[in-house]
């Protein structure tokens, strides 16, 4: 049973700090560390993990140990929202797993956490307790500094740990979630309010795909202003990549502009791009037990 | 280093020998069987195996030496062209495997096939020994029946083995190259006539891409007749899916019609797939390093 885990740190500026963390997480056997992505104004790094459950636990209170001790969110500032010095942490099922698997395993870890370090928890995504908790947006809401006002709130009780934050660390918040891909969308234009108009129409929020958030803006590709359509693709099993960008080029088409080129940022499990070829190669009767390298893993 | 092998061997009509047979490669440590194809009417079955070198060796040993006992060509008949009970063993690189290691695999096999059973062997493809003995289906020609003939011309001197045949086995042909995909393109017409035009226009042997075989026939699809363009795409990583299929969809379109749909027949490396959604999707600056389960692989 093999288990992703992308927990997001709020250390992105200071790479001794960085690789110290890291190493922690390493030191535990089982745990393979597949990516690290670091961004200095997010002040923000993103850690991909990959092991069993059991593994990962390990890994992830490694994590929060290293994070107590040398983060401190009183004076952490940077770019990107943050409540907790490990701020959110993911576990996505892989191979041989169930988002029920994570699920469970998000729970204990929360509770491990908790215990361990007297830091509150929230469970979010397919772990929440409650439906106005699924969001972390929702749940990061007033960040840090907001935190201890918030945690009175009857609505924000944590699910682990005391009703008081951390007091450098914060709170964190743990769950489960199907794969996301980050996939961006460059249109032949600059005009940003093209971008925002479509990423309007296919985001779940305003009407769109369920599985889409988007959101338009204007980006910097060697030198030129490109407007892109910016998109988390929360389950690609349910809404693929390719209805998706069909929709943006017809869209984009309504509005004389092309699709220039797209990306997708760190990771793809294989499924997502197996699903776009049998789409565009109008493919019948395909199975993914076809694919050489999976039929080579389960025979 | 992962090696595959898909050995043709010349029995698809009796389920009981066939099973035999595949129960003797089975028995080699080391050999994963992957995948098995009979056909009644070819009189013909196809095994998918996966292993490193010295593995896959054993395995392919084994197989000729149950085929030796039980397949007889003086006796066996079927619709496909066969010049031994064994056919042809091609070596296929995978992961970490290189064309060249299966060149000396495929030279390692023909001399032990030659040496354990008194066989004659031609190497083929990419372990040819001369570029008129490349293709298989000239070093088949004539059938089992001529071959008695052919080792006799300079020519048609085997690389390993007796001037004469195997009184029942006949000769077996042994060499190495890139995976091969089998691959169908279903047109919205019963004309076959314009499947042999557009696959005449896409095969290399007529002027068409470099990497392609194929052929427009009529086959039955639920009760209904279907032009079809059968291809053997034999360098996936040169002449890709992709840009085939959307060859032949501007040339059916020029005949006003349009492609109903396509089918993969048995394996495909992943690769193909990633190539054709990278392709479709238009992404850029991506790596199959970004996809999940290769990465998994690898770090």
């Amino acid at each position: 049973m093999m288990i992703e885990c992308v927990p997001n740190f709020s250390e992105g500026a200071r790479p001794g700090v960085i690789e110290a963390i890291v190493a922690r997480v390493r030191a535990e056997s089982g745990v393979r560390v597949l990516d690290l992505q670091s961004d200095a104004s997010h002040n923000r790094s993103v850690l991909t993990l990959a092991g069993d459950a059991e593994s990962l636990l390990r890994g992830v209170l490694a994590l929060v140990g290293a994070c107590v001790t040398t983060i401190d969110l009183r004076t952490q500032r940077g770019e990107h929202p943050r409540m907790g010095a490990v701020d959110v942490v993911p576990f996505i099922p892989l191979e041989g797993a169930t988002i029920a698997d994570c699920v469970s395993l998000a729970r204990r870890a929360g509770e491990a956490i908790a215990k361990a370090h007297n830091i509150p928890v929230f469970l979010y995504e397919d772990a929440a307790s409650a439906p106005h908790r699924k969001g972390l947006e929702d749940i990061r809401r007033g960040q840090f500094e907001g935190l201890a006002t918030k945690l009175k709130d009857p609505l924000w009780r944590p699910d682990f740990g005391p009703v008081e934050p951390h007091p450098s660390f914060g709170a964190v918040v743990v769950g489960a979630r199907m794969p996301l891909i980050a996939f961006n969308v460059n249109l032949a234009t600059d005009d940003v309010e093209i971008a925002k108009k479509i990423a309007k129409g296919i985001r779940h929020s305003t009407g769109g795909y369920r599985f889409v958030k988007a959101m338009g803006l204007i980006v910097d590709i060697n030198g030129r202003k490109v407007a892109q359509v910016s998109m988390n693709m929360t389950d690609f099993t349910k809404t693929p990549l390719f209805r998706v960008v069909e929709t943006i080029r017809n869209e984009a088409a309504r509005h004389g502009v092309a699709i220039a080129g797209s990306e997708i940022v760190g990771l793809v499990p294989a499924q997502a791009l197996v699903d776009a070829a049998e789409h565009y190669l109008q493919l019948t009767g395909f199975t993914s037990s076809q694919v050489l390298e999976t039929r080579l893993r389960t025979e």
